[in-house]
């Protein structure tokens, strides 16, 4: 197929409209006034026939089936891997890019995996699927890629704090709930997330691998690996689930292959795209998940020298899991294919 | 002054009895039957009046004053370094033996810094004062000190997860009031701790070193120092507060100096006094906060080899911090001393 897009205004099918991030999509193709044509929105049968609303109007949402990808030039994809996996033959006969937010395709050799910020020239070497990174890992990206053009990166150690949002609107729904109930004094069982997040927090729940890591957290190492093209980069993360609602905190630790300056890791921070420094030593003031939330760029602060290391730097990122994890990032790729390579 | 108490049961005083620490540790003295022949209520003016129940009777919580010290064996103190270094002479001054919560003497090198399970030995070595460590500190040595007694710990790399006790009950009132308000739709600012905690969390607000490290983190280095008696280990620490009431979690990266095989770490975790090892990694289940509160024991799990380095290990732990992190590690303190050496 064609890897770019037909020039002048676009039909887009958003794929799980009615989720977190289908919800996040709609809102930011209408914010970022992206060329449309024409919106179609998909979901399962179980959301099929309800309304969404839509630049003031109210659009129906439609059961997914393979006719409904005719015509369209982008399929933006949010309804998990198994939609993705069922759908991707469908839509690319029909002359459609995927792109997809599920972690269905991102290791696959002939997907492109892309943080626009990071590495956005390759959108271009598509063959019909273009995928967008697990969340957590496109907020560490956007502080490591433009660090480790300035001295190599050797390991990272990572320990994240991730909102409910990463598991769907129905577990940040939970999290409400069950810390209602809490408050109120009534025992009560999550039924979403395997436990309740009310005052209380969990390592991230995806399946362990034989090597103890779960799923999530070699995500982080295999995807940052692709996006930043260092095969050979070590990292190692441990993923933790915690009840905020909406934006991820990273605590990270950088090895370089030699001292790193500091004022010069600044500089770079500050300069980065997608990312705002924000530390404010004075005040004792660093970036917290609400700040974040709502917003495209990541926070990064409380940069500093690591005390038990020459080599290494440790920061603090939060940045909006729905938005730039997952929905802006997306329509962001869309951007790219949008504008002249 | 003699560094054995007297024989038989002991007239006990609790300064800062009416805290969060001070409550627990009245429960405890209650549970774990200690000696005791008399015991004192101590506060400040404010509570100073009012009334705890012990052992099922009220019990008036007087003003601290120096003549309330006398005849006194021990003092067990949580009411802030301020409040302990005032009061620190006139207790010794009575012949009484002061017990300090606070961060006042932990680094002087007449001041025992002892977690029972890890350095028991050097209560005896006490001048007057025997300092508890801080709460992420205990937590951190009942995991480390095992491990390091097998092959030795060169650098740990540690981020926390700590929960609102650490700042008092005061901090634990105040989540729980601005969550319920943030469920309520109203916006409503902090006043005990600098930001809301309400499905938020941020960087421990400790005061800043101009290392960048904040006093919260420079303790975990210096008190494990001094715990486990290795001058030279490297360690770097991530404090963060999140929104939990009581109990604090640890994310932590141990770089031996040659590689630990784990199954005999998980052995000698097993084997460890003070520590739970709680893995189940068919179910996906490891140590969360609600594990742990109102427990003695800390929980450890999800031991794996670090994927990023051959000679590390990764370890998750959660322990109550009111519990074994200040109140119960102080009361274990003080069994020692009525112990026979």
């Amino acid at each position: 197929m064609s890897k770019n897009l037909p020039s002048g205004p676009l039909k887009i099918a958003v794929l799980g409209s009615s989720g977190a991030v289908g919800k996040e999509l709609l809102k930011l193709l209408e914010l970022r006034n992206f060329p449309i044509k024409e919106l179609r929105l998909l979901s399962s049968r179980r959301s099929a026939g309800t309304y969404q609303v839509w630049k003031g109007k109210k659009k129906l949402v439609e059961e997914v089936q393979s006719h409904k990808f005719k015509n369209i030039d982008i399929v933006l994809a949010s309804a998990g891997g198994s939609v993705s996996r069922r759908w991707r033959k469908a839509i690319n006969d029909s002359g459609a890019l995927l792109i997809d937010n599920s972690s269905a395709f991102r290791l696959d050799s002939d997907v492109p995996l892309v943080v626009p910020e990071v590495n956005p020239q390759e959108v271009f070497k598509h063959n019909g699927v273009i995928a967008n990174p697990n969340c957590t890992t496109i907020l560490l990206v956007l502080a490591l890629a433009p660090l480790s053009k300035f001295i190599p990166i050797r390991r990272v150690i990572v320990s994240t704090y991730q909102s409910a949002s990463g598991a769907g609107a129905k577990a940040m729904d939970e999290l409400e709930v069950l810390t209602q109930k809490f408050l109120q004094g009534t025992k009560s069982e999550s039924k979403v997330l395997p436990y309740s997040l009310a005052f209380n927090l969990f390592l991230h729940n995806s399946p362990l691998e034989d090597n103890g890591y779960c799923e999530e957290e070699l995500k982080m190492l295999n995807e940052t690996r692709k996006i930043l093209n260092l095969p050979n980069l070590l990292l190692s993360a441990t993923c933790v689930r915690v009840p905020v609602l909406r934006a991820h905190s990273e605590s990270i630790n950088i090895e370089f292959e030699e001292p790193f300056p500091l004022a010069k890791a600044r500089q770079i921070i500050t300069e980065a795209s997608g990312v705002q420094l924000k530390e404010d030593f004075i005040n004792n003031r660093f970036p917290m998940p609400i700040d974040v939330t709502g917003e495209d760029d990541i926070a990064v602060g409380r940069i500093r020298q690591d005390i038990s290391d020459p080599k290494s730097l440790e920061l603090w990122l939060c940045g909006d899991q729905i938005r730039k994890g997952a929905a802006l990032n997306a329509v962001q790729i869309a951007e790219l294919l949008v504008q002249k390579p």
